[in-house]
């Protein structure tokens, strides 16, 4: 049964939503529970995790610890991902900055790039090696996730060498769609500030002086 | 009428794409010739298209000139915004400094921090003011759309005082769900590995070594 894409991300949400009802303690929660914490429905959450199983209690809800351990094996965050940056410009330096990733069990091992003057340095902690070296590397580092944070022009290629490295699946930074054999997540940013303009021009007009009760 | 979120995402992906058809001087286009380029589906450009009325024409296609700027036109990047950054650390850095977005039409005018060493200084040629002048320089600079880039414990309130200020819409790195009045789009990073670690366990094991012309 193939799984909505929408779904996959919402999972990545209760995950972390359950995460904080576990530190502050909580070992039962219901559906409507984590729907509002996240602003969406609670037939929402109960559709999506029903492609997965049973897993609330009636009367009781889900218990905490339980759902927890079985979205993060469905999402595979109970495993670390290692994982490389090509590209130690700004945007990756960002990523090899950002604390969330390898909060999330994503752990960044290297850096990639051809510019002399990066070859050797560290970002964050994180070596930059040359792009000559990413197979051996990805082999003794064992990383299975790779990250594209190159130029458009060089992205295509990067995807390639990614690939022939022996990378299991690829989050794209470059604005635009590549070819590649294994399983490819694009971040576009502009795609995003695309849809806030449209969003923009569809809102009716909000005031921020307006009364403050008033309807979202 | 509403229109799906991923049809107004994939309108900025045909922008994109027609414009790279106009750069090379073609006059006309199918929807297969865009969704070849975008690796989807030709049915899915034309579904896509007819929310906002008929566009091609039997036999010729798509007016690659027309199309665009119908596209622009409701996706709302046929004019200029005027956009601020919160957070002037590595990821409001690397979006300074990301050429993509001013090339569409998002023009960063303004960063803001509470940091008094970043105050004042110039990021990718942008000043970065303090939090306090946020309303008066949204009004002064006719700033539209706001970037969260602050760390998760302050998300909330930039995005409170972004609305204060006047703010339309934003734009969300902060890996949590703010509750707005505003229409506000979420760039959440952590989801996007979350999403490949799925795909990876899901995908059957791809080997780089075998044929090349095995199929995707």
């Amino acid at each position: 049964m193939k799984v909505p894409k929408p779904t996959i991300r919402r999972l990545g949400l209760y995950y972390r939503c359950l995460s904080r009802y576990k530190e502050e303690g909580a070992n039962f929660v219901s559906s409507q529970d984590i729907a509002e914490r996240l602003n969406i429905k609670s037939s929402q959450v109960r559709k999506d995790l029903s492609y997965f199983g049973e897993f609330g209690k009636r009367g009781l809800g889900y218990d905490v610890k339980k759902l927890l351990s079985e979205i993060a094996h469905i999402i595979g965050v109970n495993k670390e991902w290692n994982v490389a940056i090509v590209g130690a410009g700004n945007l990756g330096s960002a990523l090899a900055n950002y604390p969330g990733l390898s909060k999330h069990r994503f752990k960044i091992v290297a850096l990639f790039d051809n510019d002399k003057e990066k070859i050797g340095k560290k970002v964050a902690g994180i070596t930059v090696y040359q792009m000559g070296e990413l197979r051996k590397m990805v082999k003794t580092l064992q990383i299975e996730i790779g990250v594209i944070a190159v130029p458009e022009s060089a992205a295509q290629h990067v995807a390639e060498k990614l690939e022939e490295a022996g990378i299991r699946g690829i989050v794209n930074f470059a604005p635009m769609k590549l070819r590649t054999r294994v399983p490819i997540e694009d971040v576009d940013i502009t795609l995003s500030f695309e849809t806030i303009a449209y969003n923009i021009i569809k809102a009716p007009a909000f005031s921020p002086i307006e009364t403050p009760d008033e309807d979202k």
